[in-house]
């Protein structure tokens, strides 16, 4: 059992997929209405697959261009495999099914949603929720089965039979796996932003006509950018989301993995680490969970059920609270008893600046539960920011009443606001997990937030499902009644999607604080200081790149709206009979509009993204490049919160009114000048909401990406001026900067037999370091003595250092793992 | 002469103050026009002191709890001084006279500019930019005087004659020195916030019910509030500002100072540093050129002159750049001889990672170059992203035609764009000052930007001089030729206050990572490793400050702003005849209420300023404060860039309708719907670029002057787990983390008395470490071997350490100047 473990995530991820089919066949199985209802079905959802379609091909060659440069890297780099390059393809190819599939899905769902609400509201909740797992499973089994099976599959190239070379070997085997990351980010990072670009340029542009303009309602059949909205939704809430919750699970398991490899290295000081799952349990553990996770999502599912039909949006929300808190309970639970079973009792793990401590393996739950915690805790600080009658909206509400820039200036600074308690929980949770169990314990405490990806993405997705379902009712003219129902979905969509992003960027800035650990790692330095000067400018540089992302992505927004205006106008003008509902509007103009100018604005912000670290790394080195990571991470956790929270909080201003509101007094409705000063807000907050907003999580976790994979390359940086061997066998190397990089096995070859071509600086490397150690007992058999001589030659100059440790063996070995920088196995004469 | 050369800055700063007197009596000899026209100005006078005064008594309360503060962490840190107390009040005593004098200068020259606007345009601008002058010279005199005299005071006080003491006691003076930068910082951020705070109510006050709701024009006497927005314009932008750059400018020298006192200590491992400045060249060099720059300034403002009557803009700006550039140039000139004449000719630095360099002199004249020519570059973009007739304000313009939302959008993308420039040359600067004198140079970088402050100031100050000179005449009603001029005056006014934010906020992020910088050698700590989770969730915390503080700002602009709102409803309600201009309005209620309102905001975002670093550093110690920092100057220059020229751009595209503007083929005006949608955004904008967006730059630099000087407490932080004695009589701790704290002399005589109790963990002070060096020449003379033992005793283990190092005699003695951190300094047999 203990040794085949691997085979529980990829039986429990097969078992989500069989699971999604059967619920995918349900699903299509239910009656899709009449021929109009289908024909608007079938619209939006050639209209998605089209632009799906489009986009694909653009990102077939961006994949192309970036696979080739990827084996250029694996062949420079002896850490990097060309494996590297299979796995890239493939996380790309995955991330891109799983938003085909919830996309499929979504748009299959939402006429058959709207065609459930004509009987019942428990029904139209089952159709849409339905959609909803589909989607969730569907995702989070691709992610699992694909990490997985790679794994196993890297596992049987790399990993050979000398426990003394695992270490080296595994970090081959996840450096290849982050390709598989990396291919899944890359996809998340244009769809989301293409997706985003998309749905609001859309949804401006038939608002800005159709509404303001003709003066007919929302979803109208007239209004000819009406299709190209509602594919909107599905492109950026179900699509665009799919691909970046994919992304942020893949590569949170895979941080996890990365550090769980630290962990092993960090307690083979003195023996290789062993257990019973084939030595690696602490790599395993965050693939397990995230399996289980599949499992307690499942059995989540089954709790989402209402029973009245005149259940109210509080009902709704419930069933679907006790779902989620089921899927949550269930995978913590089985953490507990995965932990337990799968570490050790006591682990050793090195913390920087404090050097080893002994954790009990229990820390790394209670690290976990801390992740839920302060995900949950975020989650609730969003929903008090962004929800209706709370006093954040209800500022904006007021504030609206004295036009719209006071209107703007509350939400601004509510969004602004929203960012100190979101932060504060946000270092508690960095703070705490790694407290209680270094950087292995952050990645757990993001694994744990992301184990029911399955069961957070099925609330997700159900709301733009029922959003849609809203629409097609509207336009195929259905009874009011369904409209009424689906809007009780649609508006507890809005709160969970609202929730759910609060839960993104939280965990997607934890895994990117893991993935930055691990590429402290992978490079070999010895932390990233800012107080050298490189480092501190590519932090400020780093911070400006979300600002900078955001200013685009917005204006992208803004351009591909203004072409959408202008194409709805002339559709109006020039063909005949549109406003007295006799001549058809050209859907197809409109979504193709959107779709040319989605793909065409999102590559700008997508190259910078990926660009940027490359050429920091490369010129400036491995430090600075880290420097720039948390650069981009700060900033673009500021930035994710403030815009995702203030353009929250406009939205519902403005739906505020929809009720009527009191305003000094007086009750105000929608059409008031307050009214449509909330109008204004929301416009603002569209992009923010939808399309910046949420591209920040990808960002920051590319950013990261990108610096893991190119890390090998940048471990060599700098004028070798000293290599070092230890009586281990151990070699590394001193750059000018005092960085220290451990040499591979393959390095060591190159070393050795003179060929040195592949190392910069590579002249120096025959000034070596020469380790003996040599330990007596004393007499009584209580104290040793450890007579350490170090030889180097560095330079012309040759130093010879001994050093005498004396004390109780355990002790003395204790200081001998780390003298002077230099590692020390002890081979204990036999 | 070189020994007394410490009298040049103060004899200058002296010139400085008595040319300020002439310039100022000068002044006040020019006709002041009708009694209505005294009447006003004497109005506005009045509730400018009213202001200020309410504004000094609040902050005498502030100043001494601080003082109180600072006295019990003077007792408690061996390397504090008591003194830092009267250096932190006269700071603060500083700050404010400068911003009084300032203010009471420009609330003189208004109504004399508006009457000698009535003579001719080259006689108002005389008179507004003498004004100018006055303030310039008062703030820039007065900093220089200060920080001379306390620093020769302190000298006398603290230096003592053994050159081997001179580091320990350098600090302690410039340790001292920096309560007076805290001083006067203090109270510059007060002045700010609440100068920003008060002038945008008064402004948004009475513009929301003057303008929109009575009709009446901007300035019209029977607005109560009128009298308000005027005083609002010298408490803000005169006071304010004066506080700001006085803060600065002392901020900026001290950093130079404390920088290069680590310039002499790195110079001082083999034998003391000696020079022929008392041994303190480095130290005193950028008091001198600031000096300097106070002469320099003075012939500036000779060059500031027009001849024609009917010069337009354009002319009116050449003069001023004259001015600016022969101050500058001036400078520079007198730089280069200084830095060769007070410098040695080559330094050796520390550079952080990289070890002993060493740096020909005349790098730091180009580090200076590299600080001036950013400074312009980073003005240069500032104005491209705010100055009428550009892309940017074109396409907010552009934008505005489809409604306030649109314009919103444009902005917010314009001022989040226009940090990639900013912070790219910003980066630059520091990369390239840094590599060419280090910290130092990043000092010597920002004292070159500021060291021109008294000229800027003046082309600074001459703006709000003669927008209030038009506010006199047009509430004086004098002939529309007088408004049209000063209206000339005022235009260019507003140029050069958007390029003074990009030079202010330059010179505030770069005096701040010089203060950061002297902060980590304050503290005795290894730099500050981003790879440490404490540190890494500091790092978050201080990016939230910023946002949280704008939030705050602008929130309490809006509040004060309505409450000025309902107070002018009343007037024109129940005073009869207000409208029909018989009867009075009570404009003294309308300053009463925005002086409170802002006395009573500015509070909170102050302490959270003051507080915040000083909880952090107690509780996390001083590496997470770095980290702290780090964040609050990556996210502080953002938000600042972000805010200023998004509000900078808003107000020019509103004012772009004035003139008229082409949009879409079609010339649109004032009054028209995209002018409506133009004068929202400029709404938005005016707390962002008045309020929030300049107190970002106090807020950086406040922010590190805290931590500056609570350093010493935070360096003995940590368990101290070993006490190092080497050959030299050196001693220093490492604490839990690693980091390394020198002790002071007085600290080593705790520890040799047994008194241990000042420092914490100071039981384990005993283990000591014994270092013996002999150094063997060889046979043929050419090469020395020298035997290092280090006998380290911790926690029951004895360490013997022997090295030995052969080599050429220098060869030898470089590699001995730092042997395991423990810093040996050979004492040669005689």
């Amino acid at each position: 059992m203990e040794q085949n473990i691997i085979f529980i995530p990829i039986a429990l991820a097969v078992l989500g997929l069989l699971f999604m089919l059967v619920k995918m066949s349900w699903v299509k199985k239910q009656p899709a209405g009449s021929d109009r209802m289908q024909f608007i079905s079938k619209s939006i959802k050639e209209g998605a697959l089209a632009f799906l379609n489009a986009e694909y091909r653009l990102l077939v060659v961006f994949a192309v261009i970036a696979a080739v440069l990827l084996f250029v890297v694996s062949q420079m780099v002896p850490s990097t495999s060309w494996m590297i390059v299979p796995a890239f393809i493939c996380g790309a190819i995955f991330s891109a099914l799983a938003g085909n599939i919830g996309m499929r899905i979504a748009t299959d769902a939402n006429a058959r949603t709207a065609e459930a609400a004509k009987t019942s509201l428990p029904q139209a909740l089952k159709v849409s929720f339905g959609g909803g797992t589909v989607m969730g499973l569907g995702v989070a089994g691709l992610a699992v089965l694909g990490l997985s099976l790679f794994f196993l599959f890297f596992l049987g190239q790399f990993i050979g039979t000398d426990p003394l070379n695992f270490y080296d070997e595994m970090t081959i085997v996840l450096e290849a796996l982050a390709g598989f990351s990396l291919g899944a980010e890359s996809i998340a990072l244009f769809a989301r932003v293409g997706g985003g670009i998309y749905t609001k340029a859309a949804d401006v542009g038939a608002d800005l006509v159709g509404k303001v303009e003709a003066g007919i309602p929302e979803d109208d059949p007239r209004n000819p950018a009406t299709i190209a909205d509602n594919v909107g939704d599905n492109v950026g809430d179900v699509a665009g989301m799919g691909a970046d919750l994919f992304g942020s699970y893949v590569a949170t398991v895979l941080a996890a993995m990365v550090l769980g490899n630290y962990v092993i290295r960090d307690m083979s000081l003195d023996i290789p680490f062993t257990d019973n799952f084939n030595n690696m349990g602490p790599i395993l553990l965050p693939v397990v969970i995230a399996g289980v996770g599949i499992l307690a999502s499942i059995i989540g599912t089954f709790f989402v059920k209402i029973k009245n039909n005149d259940a109210k949006e509080a009902q709704v929300q419930k069933a679907l609270d006790t779902g989620n808190w089921a899927a949550i309970i269930l995978t913590l639970i089985a953490s507990w008893f995965l932990i337990d079973w799968m570490l050790p009792d006591t682990m050793n793990m090195k913390f920087f600046g404090e050097g080893y401590k002994t954790i009990p393996s229990i820390n790394v739950f209670w690290a976990a539960c801390i992740g839920l915690a302060v995900g949950a805790l975020i989650s609730f600080v969003t929903a008090y920011y962004t929800s209706l009658g709370k006093k954040p909206v209800l500022d904006i509400v007021k504030n609206s009443s004295t036009g719209a820039a006071t209107n703007i200036i509350a939400g601004l600074a509510v969004g602004m606001k929203s960012t100190f308690a979101s932060v504060i929980l946000f270092a508690a949770a960095i703070y705490g997990s790694y407290e209680l169990a270094g950087f292995y314990g952050v990645a757990l405490a993001a694994s744990a937030m992301m184990a029911t990806t399955a069961m957070q993405l099925a609330i997700d997705a159900f709301g733009p499902i029922a959003d849609n379902a809203g629409g097609v009712a509207e336009m195929s003219e259905l009874d009011p009644q369904v409209r009424e129902r689906t809007d009780v979905l649609d508006s507890v969509g809005n709160t969970t999607a609202a929730v759910g992003k609060g839960f993104a960027i939280a965990s997607a800035a934890l895994t990117a604080l893991a993935l930055f650990a691990a590429y402290v790692t992978f490079t070999g330095i010895d932390g990233i200081n800012i107080f050298r000067a490189d480092v501190l400018a590519m932090l400020f540089v780093g911070g400006m790149i979300p600002v900078v992302f955001s200013a685009m992505a917005m204006k992208s927004v803004g351009k591909a709206a203004m072409e959408m205006v202008q194409e709805v106008r002339r559709q109006f003008r020039e063909i005949p009979g549109i406003m007295e509902g006799t001549g058809t509007p050209e859907y197809a103009k409109c979504v193709d509009i959107s779709t040319k100018a989605a793909l065409k604005e999102m590559l700008l912000p997508g190259l910078l993204t990926i660009i940027t670290p490359i050429i920091i790394g490369l010129v400036f080195g491995a430090e600075p490049l880290g420097g720039y990571m948390a650069g981009v991470c700060v900033s673009g956790v500021m930035w994710a919160i403030f815009q995702n929270n203030a353009g929250g909080a406009w939205d519902n201003a403005k739906k505020s009114f929809e009720a009527g509101v009191m305003i000094n007094g007086e009750m105000t409705y929608k059409g008031s000048d307050a009214h449509k000063a909330a109008v204004t807000g929301d416009t603002v907050g569209d992009p923010f909401k939808d399309t910046s907003g949420p591209s920040m999580n990808i960002l920051i976790k590319l950013t990261c990406l990108v610096g893991l994979v190119i890390a090998p390359i940048l471990g060599n940086h700098g004028d070798v001026v000293m290599a070092s061997e230890t009586s281990s066998e151990e070699v590394y190397f001193i750059d000018a900067e005092g960085n220290k990089t451990i040499l591979t096995e393959k390095q060591v070859e190159y070393l050795e037999n003179g060929e040195t071509s592949t190392i910069e600086g590579g002249e120096n490397l025959k000034n070596k370091t020469e380790t003996v150690v040599e330990m007596l007992k004393n007499e009584n058999n209580d104290q040793v003595t450890a007579n350490v001589t170090i030889i180097r030659t560095v330079e012309g100059v040759e130093t010879t250092e001994t050093k005498t440790f004396t004390g109780t063996e355990e002790e003395v070995r204790a200081q001998l793992k780390d003298v002077d920088g230099v590692k020390i196995k002890i081979k204990d004469k036999e």
